[in-house]
């Protein structure tokens, strides 16, 4: 049996608790004991019993406590089973702490980024504190979301193959811009600004569509790779092209794509704004799916993975796949 | 620590022992403490020590007694850490013997598709005696070779998706000979005999290349996956398409392929060839790739692998892989 802690219940929060109710009597056995947003928590009561699933929502309103992040991790801490935190949250405040959740003998499980992409002295604490600990830490979603990323690139490295480049196209948000920009070419010629306002007004991007623009979220995740494959990346030095204020380049021919890259033989990584042939694989790419190509000593032709790299119902099934392979190992 | 004892030296096998000699020194720890041809076998001394990978060839041939497997299988068994038989062989014989090796407290690690593709009682007596004596089965190299498709529809399904459809390349062999016929189109028409001949003689199809023409091969994967999804399926009553003898269709813009097809909703799986036009993602693959198309509820738009589905150092790293997940559990 083990007990999760949850904190952040939007969302991806509330689609995870909802897959987690359909699976509540299963092999393993996972149990929901304490959830929390930025206002209010719910922890079980007796201590240690399973949340009603069915009904969190109306408990956390009518009979939440004021949030408490110290209190609420002491409790999921002292959990008498082993215990897992999945943090749904984008903050780094709450990343920085990892390294004392591990501490205290909790397994971490996330689609946050942060923790991965930012100081490099921060991931470096985490990955020690979890050794030491006898702890894991399991982030599969911050990168294409449930798509079988991180635990692919793991086991290629681990089993020692030699990783040449990888390159992707991880932004969901971007793919969808660009195929509507390259679709609208020939006659009545939409501008960029146009089609990234209809995106914004559709709710397909972040409130500040610079966010999604500026390259930021695509560099953490080639960050992110780049540490998993060895290398000492860094969001301060990673050449990030921004691709907001300049004149984009148009062929009929061709599509644009917004490219990760992470090149362990040349040293260079990357994001970058490419123009493609129509029959490149990443030109292929229909709506907002995310396409990531390993090109390895045994993989020269590429092991490519394609599909939906956003959304909730894909993110919760990276963290909820990563919760499962945590409670293997607790299996009697 | 977890030890192991390798069925099967040929290719896989011989490539799987140069891999885990590259990893001897890392975390979690394994050793192999046995191996095995149909002739001879070795066994370490002093027992359960690790045999000493860089000169394995010369010991067995040198100082390898007559290969006895319920011998060898004892040794292994009675290993005082956990212990792993991987099985590289394709024999039924072999397979068969799961249940008791099961039975005896080893886990089991293999690329063999006989034994979950074969009797549904064979399938559900190894499931059972897993179950009941706490060991693993995993089996990621029975299709695709390395590519994470087991894994992959396993998490699919234990986190409660609903697979709609399984489609997917699964022969790479079959791929390089449908890529050479439909490349031969236009002018010198090839013919299908001809280009078979080629792929024999260059050493990519079986010795016998009816083995894999008559669909087999591709079925077993049907049947592997299917059974994962939940389905009843069975080689006996699988329909599949066999294409040695008939006259092939041919049209300049589209490509024939021979495709794989799993369907919980409307129970249509089998193995059928089909001709696709240019645009349709199977038709854009290279060399002998495999492609495996999962289209789900939470993936409308299929979640989508590619790559090389067979070859010894991806097989071998697909097993690799498998080792590394059980020994995961063992970690202090």
């Amino acid at each position: 049996m083990v007990n999760i802690g949850i904190i952040g219940v939007g969302l991806v929060g509330s689609e995870l608790i909802s897959q987690l109710a359909t699976y509540a009597s299963s092999v393993p056995r996972i149990s929901v004991i304490a959830l929390t947003n930025s206002s209010k928590q719910l922890l079980s009561t007796p201590n240690y019993s399973p949340l009603e699933l069915s009904t969190w929502k109306q408990t956390l309103q009518t009979q939440g406590n004021t949030a408490n992040l110290s209190v609420f991790i002491d409790y999921v801490s002292n959990s008498p089973t082993p215990a897992i935190i999945i943090d749904n949250t984008s903050s780094q405040e709450i990343a920085s702490q990892y390294p004392l959740f591990l501490e205290k003998g909790l397994h971490v499980v996330t689609p946050n980024k942060k923790a991965f992409s930012s100081e490099a002295t921060l991931y470096k604490e985490i990955i020690e504190e979890a050794k030491k600990n006898k702890k894991l830490v399991f982030n599969e979603s911050t990168v294409g979301a449930g798509l079988p990323i991180i635990s692919t690139l793991k086991d290629l490295v681990r089993t020692g193959d030699k990783i040449n480049r990888i390159e992707g196209i991880f932004s969901g948000t971007l793919s969808y811009i660009f195929n509507e920009f390259s679709k609208s070419g020939d006659d009545n010629g939409q501008k960029f600004s146009e089609i990234v306002t209809v995106a914004k007004n559709n709710g397909y991007t972040e409130p500040d569509p610079r966010d999604d623009l500026n390259g930021l979220d695509v560099a953490r995740k080639v960050v992110i790779l780049g540490r998993i494959a060895g290398m000492n990346l860094s969001l301060d030095t990673l050449p990030v092209e921004n691709i907001v204020p300049e004149p984009l380049p148009k062929n009929n021919n061709q599509v644009l794509r917004y490219v990760g890259v992470i090149d362990p033989v040349c040293g260079e990584s990357g994001v970058k704004l490419v123009s493609l042939p129509l029959s490149h694989p990443f030109a292929t790419l229909k709506g907002s799916d995310n396409m990531i190509a390993f090109t390895t000593q045994r993989f020269p032709n590429p092991l490519i993975i394609q599909g939906a790299g956003a959304g909730a119902a894909v993110t919760a099934f990276g963290i909820f796949s990563d919760i499962l392979k945590i409670a293997d190992r607790f299996e009697p």
